[in-house]
């Protein structure tokens, strides 16, 4: 069956009422497009935005509709960033659209200097976590908790069902939990694994991250569930969503180019680590070497990465996970930065909870609200007062 | 610290002690042995034979007493097997004992005869079992619950606390049983995956057993407990009670004398199916490849070469272990047949159970009761009528 829209010949009913159902939509995104335009003149932005949205839902790769859209954000919003996020995706979609040529070219400096002042803004935050004591008894209260809240999140991101406390009953007991599936209890034993082999092994190692040092953090974060798979590239083709990624023979190319990359100072050099560690998330699920268990890898990497920095391992939350896929199927239609700024808000966040918890000398509930997580917020109250080494 | 016996420098207080306390036991098991020999010419044989044992537990290796002891077993409990068996240990302990060599010249042909006996018996069973129909409704439920049974029993031999109807339950649901541990559940699950990968992988593939085969069989033994050293020669030295097996660095060559031994026509032509499986499964362990899982790796391996030669895979009970685990170690100190006459009777009892659940239509609890294993009586019982495919 070919698609060829615009004349050419098409091959069957099916195809001919898709091809039309597509002409359709576009057109009836330039019809609301006008009408965005028109209320931006009537002086009703509220509604103009929503008509934008509607008309980029009819057709994203309209680059007519990127461009007004963006200077809609930049001048009825003031919102530079998400203005050239906009002009970025109409060149994707359209390299030689010169509005957005010129657009880019005067917003992308100005957009740079608010990335890097906030990256400095949280070096700052580091500085100041790096002031606490490492005895400071809460600051290590509050450590332990995060590593539980790492393997309870990275997981559910994954679809896990197991709440935090039914998490952490698991890594202390090891004992099973009743009814529920045991594959599930196993990856929690899995992502306890490969943490304390990040945690232990290969933060402090020195020298260059190497192909075996991930196929050792997927041993043990898949090895659990499937002992066959784990540690080994996978052997076939596998579909996320509607993305493909790179066809299974290819991996090693891929993942040679990856790592020479990762691990040389010319290429990253110039990168601040949030942005190194982002990118290196993203090329790595690009990439998707194994057949199960490559978000969890890639995120204990880009924890590797920061880590290996000074940073705190990041937690990206199971309640995020929409924002966060967004972000991701963003950098792969060209802008990865949305997804940079996310990892670097998640970056400040887990500083600030560190920090508050370390001055904290007695929790209330009222301040522990403050940092939920709302998809599970019993339990992660619950035991963040609960555990004290 | 060195303890040399009589004569030599002792080096202190605490070895002088163990040697004295060695001499003691060695002096009074010659005691015991002559008070033995006097007990049968007072024709006092059932005493008797409890102070031989006891002069035995008192020095198992004065050749002696092994000698002796064979001899009252073969006259006066027409004992042939068995008094050959010490006939065999008294050589072992000392090859030049020329009492040993004559009787065990005179008794082996006869013992070679007994053991051809029972496996041509054996052969006439299997030959009956092979006249039931594949088609067979209950010899097929019976080859069902013999599967369960090979899980449940096999890692009940290492020590697994689950009974048969939770090894079922895990198996057929792979949902967990609360406040039980993890790893025992995990166990199942492995034994699981390592049994389908020898019935539907290797058991019809034509050619030699190889190192890799037998590495893929651990790596599911042992890959959702520990999915490091799964799959993986050990790197380190491990004692198995008393016993030391080869140094890690010599089990490749090891493992290349074993395989090359096993895959060859010439050293196995004239071994019967029983011999060269039970012979493979003792060299297996002997050279305990593994960190752990070498047992239940060993007997999937015995019951792999069994199957290959067309016998049903055996099945060694929980309550069975200890009389195991004392067979292996008389093979260890140099006879081998008494673990193969053991292999021999579990395979003469699964084909027997297998023919006996084909011809039943209605199965009694006394007639299961029959092949009970009365370690977990309750739960074998009503998990063989309860499942019908």
């Amino acid at each position: 069956m070919t698609l060829v829209v615009g004349g050419n010949p098409i091959e069957d009913v099916g195809t001919r009422h898709l091809a039309n159902l597509l002409r359709n939509l576009r057109h009836e995104a330039v019809i609301a497009l006008h009408s965005a335009l028109n209320l931006i003149t009537s002086n009703k932005f509220k509604k103009a935005r929503k008509v934008f949205e509607h008309a980029l839902n009819l057709d994203p790769s309209n680059s007519e509709i990127l461009v007004e859209y963006g200077q809609f954000l930049e001048y009825h919003h003031n919102d530079l960033i998400n203005a050239e996020h906009y002009y970025t995706r109409a060149l994707v979609k359209q390299p030689t659209n010169l509005r957005a040529l010129e657009l880019k070219k005067r917003t992308l400096p100005l957009v740079e200097e608010i990335d890097q002042k906030y990256f400095y803004f949280i070096d700052n935050i580091l500085k100041e976590f790096y002031r606490i004591p490492d005895t400071n008894p809460y600051l290590r209260r509050a450590k332990r908790n995060a590593y539980y809240l790492h393997i309870y999140h990275s997981n559910g991101i994954e679809g896990n069902t197991l709440n935090l406390r039914e998490t952490q009953y698991i890594i202390e007991t090891h004992l099973a939990i009743g009814g529920k599936s045991l594959i599930e209890q196993q990856e929690v034993l899995g992502l306890d694994l490969a943490l304390q082999y990040v945690n232990c092994t290969l933060v402090n190692r020195l020298g260059l991250i190497t192909l075996e040092d991930i196929l050792e953090i997927h041993r043990r974060v898949l090895g659990f569930v499937n002992p066959i798979e784990a540690g080994q590239l996978r052997k076939q083709q596998v579909y996320v969503g509607s993305f493909i990624p790179p066809i299974y023979n290819d991996l090693p190319e891929y993942l040679d180019d990856f790592l020479k990359w990762l691990n040389s100072l010319d290429d990253t050099r110039d990168l601040h680590a949030i942005e190194l560690a982002t990118i290196a998330h993203y090329k790595f699920v690009y990439i998707h070497p194994f057949i199960d268990g490559n978000g969890r890898t890639g995120r204990l990497l880009m924890n590797l990465i920061l880590m290996k920095f000074g940073y705190p391992p990041v937690i990206i939350k199971k309640s995020e996970r929409f924002i966060y896929y967004s972000h991701l199927k963003q950098a792969n239609d060209g802008d990865i930065r949305p997804l940079i700024r996310f990892i670097a808000k998640c970056t400040e966040r887990t500083l600030t909870e560190l920090i508050q918890q370390s001055q904290t000398t007695k929790i209330t509930r009222q301040d522990l609200r403050l940092n939920d997580d709302y998809d599970n917020g019993r339990n992660f109250i619950e035991e963040r007062v609960i555990i004290i080494e």
